[in-house]
């Protein structure tokens, strides 16, 4: 039987400010990427989040990023490689603790916006990151783009790594995303989206902005929660997949 | 043989800035009260402070406190019981994931500044801090004032607590601390302040501002570091107990 | 003709966060407290605000608070005078540069959430504040609720003070707002507050919980945007104002 | 008469962590570049330094960063220029309305560390400083780099624009500083420092790395003073140069 992971960032409100439908990605995912307090969520909100993806099913992931809440973490900074381990390692450390007593593990990493894309190339950056999950726990997963450095990096350091594709982002014939500054780049009808999730997922393949068809390996499929209609474009992915079969399963869950 | 704790605050450098000499420091304390990035403290301190710790074989305790970077958790802050539940879990966990990728182990709590005289008698946020407490690990011990509210509550939910006593304060006759407002509050002479630990240690007993002499129980003596100052009369403290045949030694040690 | 005053918080999004319909809100309002950045607002977002009021003609007021991101302003905070003084000269300075740069120029002020109220009581933190207005302009007014020890001390300071009723709010027969904690503390149907704000403005009273009817009097009234609900009860009282004839203009406007 | 200015950051402190003998160097420098609160400096520490810059007749100059106090405004920042435009606006329009409530005037403005760099060359950073400049107060002079890109586009849009040397540092024998990454880039010597100055005052030339003499212009010369060496070295610049019979003069005073 066929089966995907479908991931969503999650634990994103801050202090007074909401952001997401978390409840309602919480029944359509299988893995939560939860903020650690330094691009968003704060205790409280991490505290509630974790609960809530315990008592959901949802698999844990820690989504790490640079100490931004100005800039929600999608600006580079220029962090040594030393300041960005420990900092990688006080995120996860703290989502660790209290996910088990929220009563639950945290299983995967997923570094969050301008540092997920840095570490795809910066090589430097890369190992700080690599050597703060190594450092806290060696059998975190860790959950990145096919063919980028931090994943190279990582395997070469023992642990664990899963790719992921994205849901609605348009991709080029060498199998990279577009870029968002690019017309095209974002697919925003859900039927769509949902045939390019399902097609990545039977089939192995995307078709690209040119018409040509790549190969395309995913572990787990990134879906948005950040709006209204990103909801119910996740939902109707989901719906569309369990249609046709497709188990929604967590990639890093404890029997997988 | 006689034996007592002394604790100090340390890591609380923050980026650029310098505060204490951590070094000087543990080479005379048998535990530090280390700060987890809410009022000092950031991650790379923490890990760096975290090392030192270990490699001393001085005892770590959380110096855990509100969320105050710019009023260095000094200023009373009426944070809700819940949100300071979560906000202590948070630096709990932090502190104690990145002590154990240090090599060593988080053995105690003492809150910080404001919180740590604010829950000597407000029972919410005493409650507060003792459900992060158990929620993150029931195992570690709680060091506060004697008669502190905290100290009840925290007994009360199962916890260890330890009473710590201040080297260079002056006592009132009911045994509580002059107020820092009040003339004479603050001893500076190292060889009286020696003199004054040397007494809490061997015989239980404290002068008091008016001459009485007040019994004082003492598992821990607070010494400072936060002055070049400071850190002479801690080693002078040091060099008198040992002299007289003292030992320095964690109250939270595995082996306590 | 009668006038009165309608002011609203605005330009209290941060960062990726986003919080409240200001552009909604610049249609209804006579009177825009915009965030300054110590509580909510960022540069970006208080740019943008005082563009927005410019050009629709909104008086703009300077929303200062405690530095206290992640709890919104909304907890009080033992910051001494000095301190607090300090703070507030800086975002009263931040605003009125940004302001004239803007085109337009800072009116009053309305300290807000945990500050504001504070402030009714506490006269040291009260004084520091209004040495912050005088300070960096002596011709700013200060808004705030009658009989607050602030409006007393900024008068005696040499301050214009205007005084604002709660749209929403329920009232004791003395006068003043009742406590959020109790049951029916705020009225949540629209044409039921605006009935109450028109009968503040024409007749000067409003009924009380317990049904007695008592004079207030109101430089301006204050209406919420922070929902959906919140703007539409905020249309709905300045549609049943100007349909009974009251005009709807700001206490500090420049030929006021 | 020869005349030289001679300009060092200053209040940088923050919260309860002290950098820098501001005294010490008011009594050297004729310019202040005072932090604006986003890499350094509170509210507090602005008003303090003001003061003493005011009392001290030091003409004062605004050190504007990117948001990061964790980094102390040394780490590069992908900030959109936009929102960079409105976070310079912000700090111009704080420390200029708290420079007046101190009895003096901000007069120009020098971007620090990260920022300061990056706009040495990056044109769409360097514009978005320029014209928060701009917007904010077009009198203000700006103090770069010979031969920068910001220098460039300050001078398109208007603005003064001033250059500065560096005590301390080795030049290349394109004019240019030394890399601190390579050996010899800073010099340690106080009295090779003071004779390196005057040689830049009285003769426009610095001695390269190489032993090449190279033209310097320079309206101002930077010294450090976050080190008791530093202030030592700033010292004996200032004896040297009065000795010899330089002018110690604010390039940005009212009357020049």
């Amino acid at each position: 039987m066929t089966a995907i992971d479908l991931n969503s960032d999650m634990g994103e409100s801050f202090g007074r400010w909401r952001l997401g439908d978390d409840e309602a990605l919480l029944a359509v995912v299988s893995s939560a990427n939860i903020a650690c307090g330094f691009h968003a969520g704060d205790p409280s909100v991490m505290r509630r989040t974790l609960a809530n993806a315990a008592a959901d099913g949802v698999t844990v992931g820690a989504h790490v990023a640079y100490r931004d809440l100005a800039g929600f973490g999608r600006r580079y900074i220029d962090a040594a490689p030393a300041e960005l381990t420990a900092d990688v390692m006080y995120q996860l450390a703290a989502i660790k603790g209290m996910a088990q007593a929220a009563g639950t593990q945290v299983r995967y990493v997923k570094p969050h916006g301008a540092l997920y894309n840095n570490i795809v190339h910066d090589e430097a950056q890369a190992k700080a990151v690599v050597e703060a999950i190594a450092a806290i726990d060696p059998g975190l997963a860790l959950l990145t783009l096919p063919g980028s450095t931090v994943g190279r990096v990582a395997e070469a350091a023992g642990l664990r790594v899963f790719r992921e594709a994205f849901a609605d982002r348009a991709y080029t014939p060498e199998g990279t995303l577009v870029s968002r500054r690019l017309p095209g780049a974002v697919i925003s009808d859900p039927a769509a989206v949902a045939e390019r999730v399902l097609r990545m997922v039977t089939d192995g393949t995307v078709v690209a902005v040119d018409g040509t068809v790549v190969p395309i390996h995913a572990d787990s499929v990134c879906v948005h929660g950040d709006s209204p209609a990103a909801v119910e474009m996740a939902k109707a992915i989901r719906a569309r997949l369990t249609a046709e079969g497709v188990t929604i399963r967590a990639f890093a869950a404890p029997e997988a």
